[in-house]
């Protein structure tokens, strides 16, 4: 096994034991780029020199004995819309060509603090307003998209560019791209990881996360993410945790495949000691106008001046957006204000009841390179972004933590997520029923990666 | 003396001691309410019958020997917003004729748990969206503005006809009245006190809080409020207090006597031995367009049924404000919301350098009933509503506290106030100078006050 295949944990706990050293790591990371992304095209900026001198200082930190945590001489990956010190942050849009971060973002500052490598900055859909990242290819086949606007981080994690990275998740934007990709994505609590220095596409709807290949790492990020120490996450089984499954728009206009994936990883939670319960989600008809009007308005204003002055430099389906949104009346943003305060009150009598919600976390796989839509059996017509958004976007709206981890793949090999959401704050029951899924089923789950990861090397 | 003039501490010490009883001090401002409000107007609703209920109820309970604390007995009136179980809330409104508060609000169940009696509900300038409560006259001169919104309350109390009362607070609708009417108002901290229950104009900018005769009342009113026991005021000079002084915004365009009452005010606030500091307001070009900006539009968004359905029921002033919000654009409102992010900021730095901010409340006192206008000394001319607005709104906006206290009279005998701010959350601070003020001054203040009620009865 090669360095840049261990999962953060596992690199982790080499490091430690000095079967490993951070520039090794670095180095056999920074080699998978080199082989890989010229196909997949997950980085805008790969930092190879400062990333290398990161790495050596981390080494010479570990050789001093003193060692910042489980981060300490990890490789990441950043999405260019979160700044770094010195680097450029492109958004990947032309908006931002001569843009260069002049500090670090909240985050960044965190994540060095706690020793990670910085090995690059990774692709957005444009200013993260879109669901496939147009420039980025599925890790795990190249007709396919990346989903987005996470897609380069997603697919740095999944084709083992990046040993974690971190994403923003708006209305799915960790979580579909991390879906399509087949690695974990968390969008935590609203406004418990900090947005300073991150580009902004809506800010009441706009999180930070971390996108990770095991449900473990993601709760190591996070923990660095916040400032605390890593609380490890219990062992045991599932007992006393109330799983809610809902009998209404999680499992509608679904693909079968995805649907039998997660209601097969559901019911592998009550193997492990979780009680199933029925839930009604409430509000349903009211998620897409809610999502929409907090977004759409808040994007345009945002964008206010660099859509006045230099219009023609954004992406066609980004500029109608933007301009779109500056036709919203304060009327209509102020109804989606006052329902989503409506959606998150009769969200929270729902967690009453239940301690996690388990549902598919999008309805369908990834969708091929310029699919525009998708026909489902009831006749209706869906856009394949509208389709994306459309069971991640209630978390973004309450606020609610949202996990998305692998349960399967459908019949062309195409990665499937389960997404657990929780209470806010409660970020840390969600990991905890994902890392008993995870721990459940890993084996088998790594055999199935290991065989594609081969296929691919085929190709 | 009569029970009706006596102060909430001190009736509450009279009530304590047995030498007054609950029946025998509302029965007193029931009487009170009786001879001076055909006159004045200060009240929508007397709730006279239930009124004596609950004081014969109250002095059951002290026979009883259970005392609910400071409030127990206390008669008071309620701006006609806030709910309270069984009484209209109109609102002063044609559009609430038929209404009747199913329940309390809970500021009103937070009053009567703590023993309260409620004499009625006072006038607002119609839903609050003004600044003179035209159903009402100052309790000085009847020629006069009460001001607004919480004009009945404000007259209620300096006209002896409520121990205290409850206003409400969006661009300055406690302390404009209160100031006008000579009486202390209290505008919490943001958030401090509930707002459920209570109609509102702006959310994100709407106060509840208590209008009293003195500083000690408002601190024992607003810890019935919050629900905590009362803090008891500290009784020492204000050594170490550092006082800013704003040298731009608060002392241009006001009325010299409004000026020198204030700028001696503050140099008492010296004498008893806090510390004068320069201070720049800042962002002040940005106050009114931000205060504009977030209220209008949400007061529409409130509104929007019923100003589609009765129209002609709204007063023509509040009906054209309600309408051309309707025409805001999400664009402006999002403007004035991210404006308010940075003035909250700003003014949280001002604050790294003072304890409190002393002001003028209004620039100038009560204004003839009818006057549209101001003209200032350099030509500019001003609508009378503006210029009420124009130095409380900071408060608002940033959500920081800010008390109102009487501190003279002008040549015609109308009350000027002088506002003192604080940081988020400061209220103690803030009452402690206020207090010491009042402490130092309230024997002159005092006597002053009994001629001009003597004179009142004249007229």
């Amino acid at each position: 096994m090669q360095p840049y295949e261990l999962s953060l944990a596992e690199a982790s706990r080499a490091l430690a034991a000095k079967e490993l050293s951070p520039v090794e790591l670095t180095d056999s990371v920074l080699d998978r780029i080199g082989a890989m992304d010229a196909r997949l095209q997950a980085y805008v900026t790969v930092t190879a020199d400062s990333a290398r001198s990161a790495a050596a200082r981390a080494e010479r930190e570990l050789a001093e004995g003193r060692s910042r945590g489980p981060l300490h001489g990890i490789p990441m990956g950043l999405k260019d819309l979160i700044d770094a010190e010195g680097v450029p942050t492109t958004a990947s849009s032309r908006v931002r060509a001569d843009h260069v971060a002049a500090r670090d973002s909240a985050v960044a500052a965190r994540l060095a603090e706690a020793g990670a490598v910085l090995v690059g900055k990774t692709h957005t859909h444009e200013f993260a307003y879109g669901l496939t990242t147009p420039q980025t290819r599925n890790a795990w086949d190249h007709t396919r998209v990346a989903g987005g606007s996470s897609g380069g981080s997603a697919v740095a994690v999944a084709a083992k560019e990046a040993t974690f990275a971190l994403g923003t998740d708006t209305g799915g934007s960790i979580r579909v791209p991390a879906a399509l990709n087949g690695v974990v994505g968390l969008k935590p609590t609203y406004d418990l990881v900090s947005r300073a220095g991150v580009t902004s596409l809506s800010w009441s709807l706009d999180h930070v996360g971390p996108l990770t290949r095991t449900v473990q790492d993601a709760s190591l990020v996070l923990a660095a993410l916040v400032g605390g120490p890593a609380a490890p996450i219990p062992e045991g089984d599932l007992a006393g945790l109330r799983v809610g499954v809902p009998r209404n728009h999680y499992f509608e206009r679904i693909s079968p495949e995805v649907e039998e994936d997660v209601r097969r990883a559901i019911e592998q939670l009550r193997e492990l000691g979780a009680e199933l319960v029925d839930v009604e989600i409430p509000l349903t008809r009211y998620i897409q106008a809610t999502h929409w009007g907090l977004m759409v308005p808040e994007a345009s204003s945002y964008h206010e001046r660099t859509l006045r002055s230099v219009p023609d430099l954004y992406a066609p389906d980004v500029r109608v957006l933007l301009e779109a949104g500056e036709l919203v009346s304060a009327g209509d943003y102020l109804r989606a204000q006052r329902a989503r305060t409506l959606m998150r009150d009769a969200w929270a009598r729902l967690f009453d009841g239940v301690d996690v919600i388990a549902a598919p976390t999008v309805p369908i796989t990834a969708a091929q390179v310029g699919q525009e839509s998708v026909e489902w059996a009831d006749g209706t017509v869906e856009s394949v972004s509208e389709s994306y958004v459309r069971l991640s976007a209630p978390a973004n709206i309450t606020g609610m933590p949202a996990l998305t981890l692998p349960v399967g793949r459908d019949g062309a090999g195409l990665p499937i997520g389960m997404q657990l959401m929780g209470r806010p704050f409660g970020e840390a029951t969600v990991l905890r029923a994902g890392h008993a899924y995870e721990r459940a089923t890993a084996p088998a789950a790594t055999r199935t990666e290991r065989h594609h990861l081969e296929a691919m090397k085929l190709r």
